[in-house]
């Protein structure tokens, strides 16, 4: 049977929550993943070292079975002093911004993407080497609100150049021409946007498991990531944005943003890359461009994908959290041994 | 207290489906419109004179309080003879054409817009004065549908010259300027493609109580609706396109496309048509427009709107049907008296 092994594989942007859900999705994540960098926007933001710690504790209790490095964020916020970002520096790998009201728990978002005011704390990130992490989306037109931010991204680009900047989930061909013109410019890539569009959350029946933000776009912008992905573009990293949200908050009259794909995102990257012809470049993507960018030394965890049919379950449970992966109840071609 | 009296209010296209729901939903048309043209894409569709006649009857016991006048349609096929469209032609008031698969209960659809396909019927109907009503999507991205069906709108009007075409629920401003093209086009807009763009399904929280077909479109598209229908643009009809869907079809992991807006169409109307000094209009959209395109003469029955809250309930239930309308638990500004 066909056989494909990944080394290291690196999530670098998942969304892991707390509590019980907290506890129902790392594992799935820390079962075939090296690492992964996580994603700050608790309720409340992590915005201080004792939360952070605390965080980083309870994700490590919640993957202790496995060998599993959780690479913790802060959320960005305009006041980080100098002396707390040098601090707190050996404990996060990026700090994560989120303009305000853009997506889950951004509501203590910056409200302001002014260069001018996000100056201070990006001074004091760019010279102890820090990484940014964003979500670059305005609040226009939902299929434009990227393409909108890229000129912000331009922006912290040119004053910011030794910062380096992680274009976050990006779902457009527009990014990707943006992602190559500056050097500190960098891109994670999830596996949704790499395989569905628009139609895919409503072309047909409207699918609120395939709903995210940003949300997928048009079949050039899908071609066109897969077409730098394939090619294991040195700049992009394998990013999920796994976002798991309870199934009554998807399935209702106000349905949250986030794709839960944890459980079946090697799989689909195994899937595309061999579709076309790329497994060569698959563990660059997903593992050595990621070490490159953050300089990260991962563990050896060898996931051995094989060539077998898994049947994607209809729902993960734990107590009372019940989450509906991307592509519930179908059928992939590859499997994790 | 401010006041607007709507004389002879038409609903140019609506679906009030069968059994329970029919009769949950045709009263909340029947009490405030004097009639609407009423879609025949039942489960099987209605193809034959006594399935026509049979539900005719089952919407006038539905509404039998009320004085209303269901005009009813036959749903198109390519393969109706000039004697049956003959025989038929007193009892309806357009064919119903849905291309394969675009819509709900639309799998009988004709699988081919070749015109020559469809030349038989359509010059039949042409001849005996017949309107054809079209749900003019193609099956391509869900953005560009109606806009990649506009060459089969011109064709259709430059073929069957003597054919009245509606164009229906148009949701784009390039439809307009199609349908300005052409003596023989005639469009319905609904209420939700006048005042949502897909920012209402998908810009926030998914709602799938917003979510039908065709989609809702940009800012740029509904604002060019909002301009036409304003002036009272004499080849455009007010047709609410109300699709009820029991709740549990709609706030699911596969939801339904079609918004419920019949009990609160008016009402947004006249707040639509206030708001831009254009009340004076009002009466020719959603009236006199349909009057002169389809020869018409219904019963005066005036609809006193005043400016009132309106809550819109949370749900429309009648048995086991539940519906949920557009804008549920929200404050309009109008009630009907």
């Amino acid at each position: 049977m066909e056989k494909f092994i990944i080394n290291s594989a690196l999530d670098m942007h998942l969304h892991l929550r707390d509590d019980d859900m907290l506890k129902l999705v790392a594992p799935l994540t820390s079962k075939s993943f090296s690492g992964a960098l996580i994603m700050p926007n608790l309720l409340p933001p992590i915005t201080t070292k004792e939360a952070l710690l605390s965080y980083k504790q309870r994700i490590k209790e919640a993957t202790k079975e496995d060998d599993f490095t959780p690479y913790v964020t802060i959320f960005f916020q305009v006041d980080y002093s100098y002396s707390f970002l040098e601090d707190i520096k050996d404990e996060i790998i990026a700090v994560k911004l989120y303009p305000f009201g853009v997506t889950t728990n951004s509501e203590t978002g910056v409200s302001s993407m002014n260069v001018e005011i996000l100056r201070p704390t990006l001074e004091s990130m760019s010279k102890l080497g820090i990484p940014l992490c964003v979500h670059g989306e305005t609040k226009g037109f939902v299929m434009d609100r990227e393409k909108e931010f890229l000129p912000i991204y331009e922006s912290l680009a040119i004053n910011f150049p030794n910062l380096k900047i992680i274009m976050e989930h990006i779902s457009t061909k527009e990014a990707i021409t943006l992602l190559n013109k500056y050097d500190n410019l960098y891109a994670t890539v999830t596996i949704h946007h790499l395989l569905l569009t628009l139609d895919d959350v409503a072309g047909g029946m409207l699918n609120p498991h395939n709903f995210c933000k940003p949300i997928v776009k048009r079949y050039e912008d899908r071609d066109a990531l897969q077409e730098v992905v394939l090619q294991a573009h040195p700049k992009i990293m394998f990013g999920s944005d796994s976002a798991p949200h309870q199934k009554n908050n998807k399935e209702c009259h106000h349905g949250a943003a986030g794709v839960f794909n944890s459980p079946i995102a090697l799989q689909l990257l195994t899937e595309l890359f061999e579709r076309n012809g790329k497994l060569d470049n698959l563990n660059t993507f997903v593992s050595l461009n990621a070490q490159k960018i953050y300089n990260l030394k991962p563990t050896t965890k060898p996931i051995t994908l094989i060539k077998k049919d898994f049947i994607v379950p209809d729902v993960y449970s734990y107590k009372k959290e019940q989450v509906v992966p991307m592509f519930a109840g179908k059928t992939l071609l590859w499997s994790i041994e």
